[in-house]
């Protein structure tokens, strides 16, 4: 397997490899046209995200200033949101499901590095993929951690941080995230 | 009411109704001059941000980068800072006292939306006033949510996430924010 | 002892002095250029960093967008790293060692204020020195709050709210932090 084959099984790569490199670059060339678009040109940002992100719906939108790595890593579904100042660190896949907003300041990491500090310091990192469900809310300034999965309809409360995962119909908040209580359908 | 009218008074509403639409457009142009504006051109951002904001003082300053939805929902008294990289979600009312100070990277949020997925789907939200005392200091990384009110002299530790209301006097701070002290006048 | 000798000795200072003023306007004119280079242009954006920065080693590199106050308090180690978004307020000394690396989204705050609100109202402030020890790595979001020390090998977790110091090998999480386990050298 070659570096980016790694990357996105989950193994141990250097992303200092050349072509990790380059489509790191290419990345953010297109973040920083992205961001320098002025947020009135809501169709022209919305094509520069159809054209970074790997899958998308017909519906997306993100605010300014929005981060990621390498984009094509990252599939969202139809009628995806992000407010300002989002980052998705997409090393592993970043899948998201249908109908899904993200709050401001979010911060969304696949990407992990060794515990151990020598293995730490050659550079050789890993990522683990990151999954949410359809109908979901990511509260404002929230985290959510490499490998977590969350099922459809989950609610995270602001400033939570997730660190496993959680299953449908649920609000989970605090650090770390618990479940604070479980969705009724029809509630508001 | 129409949709600005049912926002601003914390009913349900729709945010993509044409004149709330323009008024996050006229926003969003505002804040990509001020964030563009050198941070050294002190007079130049104070004027910008008193032409965004409702009310403001004679003093105010921001630092780049700064979001909001709307600006004119934004009051603020005498003597206001507020540091790198806050965002405020204005679509309630946000009423900050004098001589209060904001670090970076905090989260103002009085946006929310329904729990329920169902209704959440179809864009309708709402958002509840937060109101913030005289002389308060908020902590960096902090997030107070929709509906929170803060009394005088209220100081906020770094990355306290605020969910609930606090009178005045108080350090408050964790995920949910607690009292962990009453403030002594006098005290350094 | 003048305004600036007050800061970096933590004792209570007055930040709008001419001197204290001038290189903070000084470091945002830097920052602005930083910012405003493109991400691919690595060799330009290091040159600029060690130009801004008191101490650094050879290599070093900071994603977009990067906040600090005065840039010249920031010693780095040789090896540094930090990701997106990341805000170092550096009024009193940060010391960083080397082969150390930050997440996005981080904030390391030296900067504190009077609890008193009458005191706090002068705008008379003071500093802590942050010391993070070798081969650590600040998980994303992270806060480091003034006059923390870390260790050798140090890894913060994600989200956590770092409120005091901690030795070397421990891996601290939560709000407040808390050692969540031991560093055993040779894990992955």
């Amino acid at each position: 397997m070659n570096e980016k084959q790694k990357m996105l099984s989950g193994e141990l790569y250097y992303p200092n490899d050349r072509e990790l490199t380059g489509l790191r670059k290419s990345c953010r060339v297109q973040l920083d046209e992205l961001n320098a678009t002025c947020q009135t040109e809501h169709k022209a940002r919305t094509r520069q995200l159809k054209a970074l992100f790997g899958t998308t719906g017909k519906r997306l939108y993100i605010e300014s200033s929005f981060k990621c790595d390498y984009g094509e890593n990252i599939h969202v579904g139809e009628n995806f949101y992000a407010n300002f100042n989002c980052v998705i660190l997409d090393a592993a896949k970043v899948t998201i499901g249908d109908n899904c907003m993200i709050a401001p300041q979010v911060g969304i990491y696949t990407a992990t590095h060794p515990i151990d500090p020598a293995s730490r310091q050659t550079g050789i990192e890993f990522a683990k993929p990151i999954t949410i469900g359809h109908n979901c809310w990511i509260g404002g300034m929230a985290v959510i951690n490499p490998g977590v999965t969350l099922g459809d309809n989950v609610v995270v409360a602001s400033g939570a941080v997730v660190t496993k995962s959680f299953g449908d119909n649920v609000v989970i908040g605090g650090n770390p995230a618990k479940i604070i209580k479980h969705v009724e359908v029809g509630e508001v």
